[in-house]
């Protein structure tokens, strides 16, 4: 099944930028993202931050021809903002929604809303089973304080684990997104790791865009110049990653980004640079795997330090949802005894605004104790991916510790023996 | 890799009814199904309902010599409620929360707060590689009038999906768990028809349990006996399914149920029926594969059915907690407009109840919201695999339709021809 003559697959991936009445000339830059698209002929296109299905179903109707199969992503209260056109029939499609992503009320970030998440679809091209992810990942505010880090690691390590458990059946393996992490982060180190991804920026021979490959540069037209500093030139944080199979090998011919304008337009397609890669599919024998087991525990033990810290952070913001529901209770309390000194509508007053405390710290209790569960499940796995890798490290089947809770006496000569 | 000679495998899967202070005789019970399962010395449990952390800790130490591999999957407020206990190493574990269970609001049902999932862990058994699900879909609390069908049929695609995309490099497949379905119930046949899995019960020749494999009986100590009504006699809702490879055929030589009671015991271990199958795993060329596409389809537009119901109606819950938001915006503006009329109190505590009447109605809004998300979500794959299933039927690879997400103009022949 694998190509006789060599392939060649055509992909892009944009950040659209797509906050209907908060982003900037939005219906103009999808009309010129439309454009692009139609006359461009990707073989896939990965589109993130696409939150109006409105515009979804413009671009879908723009691109009926020349990309017939499509899917949106629906996830979160607005949406995933994930979608995809591809030229080639789309086979089957699966969604992960992240289980960290943010706080609901942290109103001015909004990722919380987004329902980030990891969008698979399996696409058959020269009668190859391509797996396509498209993904974007929790937005860092704050590269100084960076109050989202366990969340984006969290979302590195779910990311990886999605995609090594669904990709075993493909032939080749393309995820493409905006990763929201510079190159040399842990979570993109932990994704390409112990996926095996390679990014096409480091692999290509012949590149065609802005300096260091960046994707936010401080020469488009939408960027905000303090959201780069310290870094001024720019930053790359989107990526198109490929991965090759046992029947199948994965070369980047090329790879080109935009350049912060467009020409003839007076403005970009958004305030993120396109990537486009042209891969070369060849048949193979031989397999570009993951990391050696050394290196994948190493980004491991450090990505569990930081899952770690953020739990620690979590249970001292659950402790505090606590108190200020103990808060709530006690002034009630107070309030109701104190009745008979106030009128009826003050004792109703403050006892609404009691109750409106109680409630809030309620709520907050159950968002950060949800977190908590997802931290621990998070450096459970973590720990047990650990003890893999170091039994085979060390070439023994029966590793000194077992458990992925923690730690229990095993006795390993039990361990393939079963007892009647 | 595949066992020279048969090896055989046995699997244990229970709802333990493990709500602390609410379930009866919760810490003798763990007590008992501790000493049943080291006794026992199942290869793998499957456990469902262990709600709380320090019991399946208890168990843990318990087991430590007979079981020393463990996962306890956490998620949700409470926790998924689900472990696994293995004298097989554990090499990995993944978690997949479903997206759609139940409402917050329905405090007296509760399911919301657990965060139902599907685990999985890869275990090595005689140098094969199992792929083991536990699950615990969302209750059924009427059969006559059941308000959370659609979610449950949700949690089945998402149940089968998970499965179908993370078991292709698995030698052999096991489900178990409390489905909180009938064996011919919609969601089960989505599940059993699109994975290939095959139930234990209708596969062995040997079985030993309740009439008609039932698990909950009203036979049992702690069962409600109008719970049961119209199934006077009990209903089969858990499950242990199995699944061949290509290399490792699968046979159930036994099936077994504990029958309500428990020599020597004066209650059983739980409200449900315990699970017990004998496998035996033996070398194979042969793979019993999903049912034919046509069973397939069919159970889809069933579930698609379904689906589409639940989303009309879960549009009117929406709707009607935007009217909420109206009303008590509404309010709140006619309370400050008339203030000169009432007291400074009086003006503080209307607008107090209409603040969180308004809240209400935003956070309901917002719910509902991301439950429409998740169905149409899940239509649209729904839609996408049956178009795929079409196309294998009719054993012609371009079908008439061809979106995801709908169905746009295409032309057959440009689907395979890729346009430079």
């Amino acid at each position: 099944m694998a190509p006789q003559q060599p392939g060649k697959l055509r992909v892009f991936s944009l950040n659209c930028w797509g906050i209907r009445f908060l982003s900037k000339l939005c219906a103009q830059r999808y009309e010129m993202i439309g454009e692009l698209l139609g006359r461009e002929q990707h073989d896939i296109a990965l589109l993130q931050e696409v939150w109006s299905e409105r515009d979804f179903l413009f671009l879908k109707r723009k691109l009926s021809c020349s990309h017939p199969y499509t899917h949106y992503f629906k996830s979160g209260v607005i949406g995933s903002g994930l979608a995809v056109f591809s030229k080639h029939r789309i086979q089957d499609a699966l969604l992960y929604q992240y289980s960290l992503n943010g706080y609901p009320y942290m109103l001015s970030h909004g990722d919380w809303f987004g329902g980030k998440a990891v969008g698979l679809v399996i696409v058959e091209v020269f009668g190859l089973k391509a797996h396509v992810y498209v993904t974007h990942l929790h937005a860092e505010y704050s590269r100084a304080q960076d109050g989202y880090l366990p969340h984006r690691i969290v979302q590195s390590w779910e990311l990886q684990q999605f995609v090594r458990h669904t990709s075993h059946g493909a032939d080749l393996v393309i995820l493409g997104g905006d990763l929201n992490m510079h190159p040399q982060d842990l979570g993109n180190r932990l994704l390409r790791s112990h996926t095996g991804l390679r990014d096409c920026y480091t692999e290509t021979d012949k590149f065609d865009g802005c300096e260091d490959g960046h994707t936010l540069i401080a020469n488009n037209h939408f960027t905000k110049k303090q959201d780069l500093i310290p870094f001024e030139k720019g930053i790359r944080i989107d990526y198109i990653l490929m991965k090759d199979s046992q029947r199948v090998s994965v070369k980047c011919e090329s790879l080109s980004t935009t350049k912060g304008s467009v020409s003839d337009k007076p403005f970009p397609y958004s305030d993120h640079e396109a990537l486009m890669a042209d891969l070369n599919l060849l048949s193979s024998q031989d397999c570009t795997g993951a990391l050696p087991e050394s290196d994948q525990m190493d980004v491991v033990s450090e990505a569990r330090a930081v899952v770690k810290e953020g739990l620690s952070k979590t249970e001292a913001l659950r402790d505090r949802s606590l108190h200020l529901m103990f808060a709530g209770l006690l002034l009630l309390l107070l309030v109701l005894c104190s009745s008979c000194f106030f009128s009826f509508s003050a004792v109703g007053f403050l006892g609404a605004v009691c109750v409106f405390i109680l409630l809030s710290g309620a709520l907050l209790y159950m968002l950060f104790t949800t977190h908590i569960k997802v931290l621990k499940e998070t450096e459970d796995q973590m720990l047990l991916r650990s003890q893999n890798l170091q039994t085979k490290l060390i070439g023994c089947r029966v590793s000194g510790s077992s458990s992925s809770d923690a730690s229990p006496e095993i006795h390993p000569s039990s361990v393939f023996k079963r007892e009647e």
